[in-house]
């Protein structure tokens, strides 16, 4: 069955609901994942899409739910009491699920929903997951797992995995436990499938495991099942214990989280906003960068002022203002972005100074370049070499100032363990513009009073 | 185990190659992971690498190779005959690294590293695969899978599979073909677990496979993979016979890279470089937009000089063109960073007209809040309030222009086709500098006269 969303039209959709025409939309259900159905719903208003809800498979129900976006989802539940809430939803969902949509939820409710969970163990598991921060291991795992002892015969572990599979989804791999619960090891499916039923678990399982502790970062989990190509990582607790697994599409929507956080962060937005979002909600995300800019502006505007004598002798200084504000903004903005993309992938070693070094001659390199470029251009067309001289030597030396001061800020930032990524974009920019306005001027000052 | 590089020095290793002490480095392979061991050679000179790689076992190499950074690989690659190659390595990879393998090396060595391939039908699986542009799904797949027939009982089915599991790594989903070899469903290895010998393989199939076309582009592959939460895609031909099956570690590293190009030509960086490079290749990949910047630096120029006149009456008009400039490229940045990532996730939907007018609500209230700060400043600090009205207009005007500028291109590079990717970063900025200043100066000989 392939992707058929685009032969049916939302209007349809909405034709069909309006006029309760259920066997069309159950039509369409079948022909649909729940990815698509959920986007679907995200077009509807709130009444059609709770009506084509109710149409839906409880499994599917939920599994359309997760895929909602964030804001739907968020109106779509407000309109549920918390009993419906755990029955409906929560009940159905797996346990890691569970807890995020429980996250998104006003504190007042959740305990008001747990309560109401019918499945005692699915309450126990969702509270369980509850105590970890969003962005842990804790966080990212699910308590649905198949686990079997190593005392075990294939024949036990097969009939406690069938009993135990019910619950889980994926199981991809069942991990090997000792009598203390540790986890010692995993055991393919494949393994099983060609072992004997009275051969041992012991005999037959890989103990080379990798794990992650449940207070481990996000990253370092993104990290490590990107490193060794995992699909799937088990997550323990301080004592070694297995308490849960970390599945590959939670980590798939961390790392785009991420990358998406400092892609924006980069671009001046400070909060996650997409161009589908509310006006007023993003004109929040913008504004902060775009007032710490405009103070670095009138910041800017004073060092110019302190040499209007100069501009209004020699107005011609005033030309390149804009083009060395932006030469150190463009420059600034290169060497942070690849300083913390390095950081993100872990990819620099050795200390800070080597690093600096080795952004200056960059700069150096790049500086010669584009001074020698204004030159020529100057000799031919600027009002005079001296001008032309000037500008050079400033541009020179913004660049290198620039390259070495955009790499020095996010390194310094992720040793005092504050997010380099913060000094990515507007920050850099508007203080390459200042400092470069500054030596701008200076420099005019001492070469160009010569000519 | 837990991983334990930190424990052991690049320097104790080194030391141990040059003093050949074997068991010390066979100790430190058997406690590391094939990504670690790569990172250990990634610090090796040439000669090291290969003493250490000649202690690896044949799959743990093949492993590692795959492991080393690009430029590392290339080198280590280039110290062998195209024999060695296809001996060592071809013959112990999967189909799909072995092609992208060879895909790195130059044109003349891959019919011959093809020629010495022991394994005929891994040489003719690998140059099925040379066939697509790696970009595509047929680039990403692998030919290594478990297929069955519908026809099949449960009992065949498991032995075939043996036969087959041997050669595939990770096996998550066996495929389900008919008589002509076409993808008619799939069959959970939960599934056989549970199923009785004699149940036939028709009867207990999911015929609800998503699959994909080997021609289909890599994003598309890792946005449905994302989408459905999918470990593992099968591809078909365009007769929907089953010929591989994409993995989502490959995917994971696809979507990667996408979101760092993507940052990288914000920044203004145009090649794949990494703060590692050397100092040449680094330069090489952030001068070209150096120079473009310089260049609207130099229009810039030349728009201002048009207005030399007013500046020499008025020097504090000069004073606020570099904040002009500043906002102008801030907020275009903005504009333009939200519509690529929407356009990246596929979540824009509609015309452009209207994204265009929520861009120009969103501009307007930036733009009255920024104008009204500089307002306030103007009133207690500046020269003249004429000034502050002057700047305090333009700079609205430009926020607002910036605003739609840099969404209506992204906008329009994508209806032509082109990676609206390219329209972030010194491009928008530059752009919206020289259009800023024109706008500033236009305003301020139309207002800054009347007072």
């Amino acid at each position: 069955m392939s992707i058929k969303i685009k032969d049916i039209t939302i209007d349809s959709i909405q034709d069909a609901i309006r006029e309760q025409h259920d066997e069309f939309l159950l039509g369409v259900i079948n022909e649909l994942y729940a990815a698509d159905i959920a986007e679907v719903m995200d077009e509807l208003n709130l009444e059609e899409a709770k009506y084509l809800y109710t149409l839906l498979e409880k499994e599917e129900a939920a599994e359309v739910l997760m895929e909602l976006e964030d804001d739907v989802r968020e109106r779509f539940l407000a309109s549920f009491s918390t009993q419906e809430i755990a029955h409906e939803f929560i009940d159905n969902l797996d346990s890691d699920d569970a807890a995020d949509l429980i996250n998104e939820l006003p504190d007042t409710m959740r305990g008001e929903i747990l309560a109401h969970i019918e499945d005692r163990q699915q309450a126990q598991d969702i509270a369980d997951l509850l105590i970890y921060p969003t962005n842990s291991a804790g966080g990212l795992m699910g308590k649905e797992l198949v686990k079997v002892h190593a005392s075990w015969h294939v024949v036990t572990c097969i009939r406690e995995m069938r009993r135990q599979a019910e619950e889980v989804e994926n199981v991809y791999t069942v991990y090997v436990v000792d009598d203390d619960e540790k986890l010692v090891g995993m055991l393919s499916l494949e393994k099983l499938l060609i072992a004997s039923p009275r051969d041992k678990i012991e005999t037959l399982f890989d103990s080379d495991v990798i794990s992650v502790k449940a207070t481990q970062k996000g990253e370092e989990v993104a990290q490590i099942m990107n490193k060794y190509d995992l699909v799937v990582l088990p997550v323990i607790d301080e004592l070694g214990r297995l308490i849960g697994r970390i599945t590959i599409d939670d980590v798939v929507d961390f790392i785009k989280e991420e990358a998406e956080r400092d892609y924006q962060l980069m671009s001046g937005i400070t909060q996650d906003i997409e161009s589908t979002d509310k006006i007023w909600e993003i004109t929040q995300g913008r504004l902060f960068w775009l007032v710490v800019a405009l103070f670095g502006g009138i910041i800017g505007s004073r060092v110019i002022a302190n040499y209007e004598d100069q501009i209004s002798i020699n107005p011609e200084l005033a030309f390149f203002m804009p083009l060395i504000a932006a030469m150190g903004g463009n420059v600034g903005i290169q060497s942070s972005a690849l300083i913390v993309q390095g950081l993100a992938n872990h990819t620099l070693s050795g200390g800070i100074f080597p690093k600096l070094m080795k952004e200056l001659s960059v700069g150096l390199i790049n500086g010669l370049v584009c001074s020698a470029i204004l030159m020529v251009y100057s000799y031919f067309f600027a009002p005079s070499l001296a001008l032309g001289l000037t500008v050079s030597v400033a541009l020179m030396t913004v660049i290198i100032f620039a390259s070495v001061f955009g790499s020095f800020v996010p390194l310094v930032l992720e040793k005092m363990k504050i997010d380099p990524a913060l000094a990515t974009g507007p920050f850099i920019t508007t203080s390459n513009d200042i400092i470069g306005l500054f030596i701008y001027f200076m420099i005019g000052r001492l070469m160009y009073g010569f000519f």
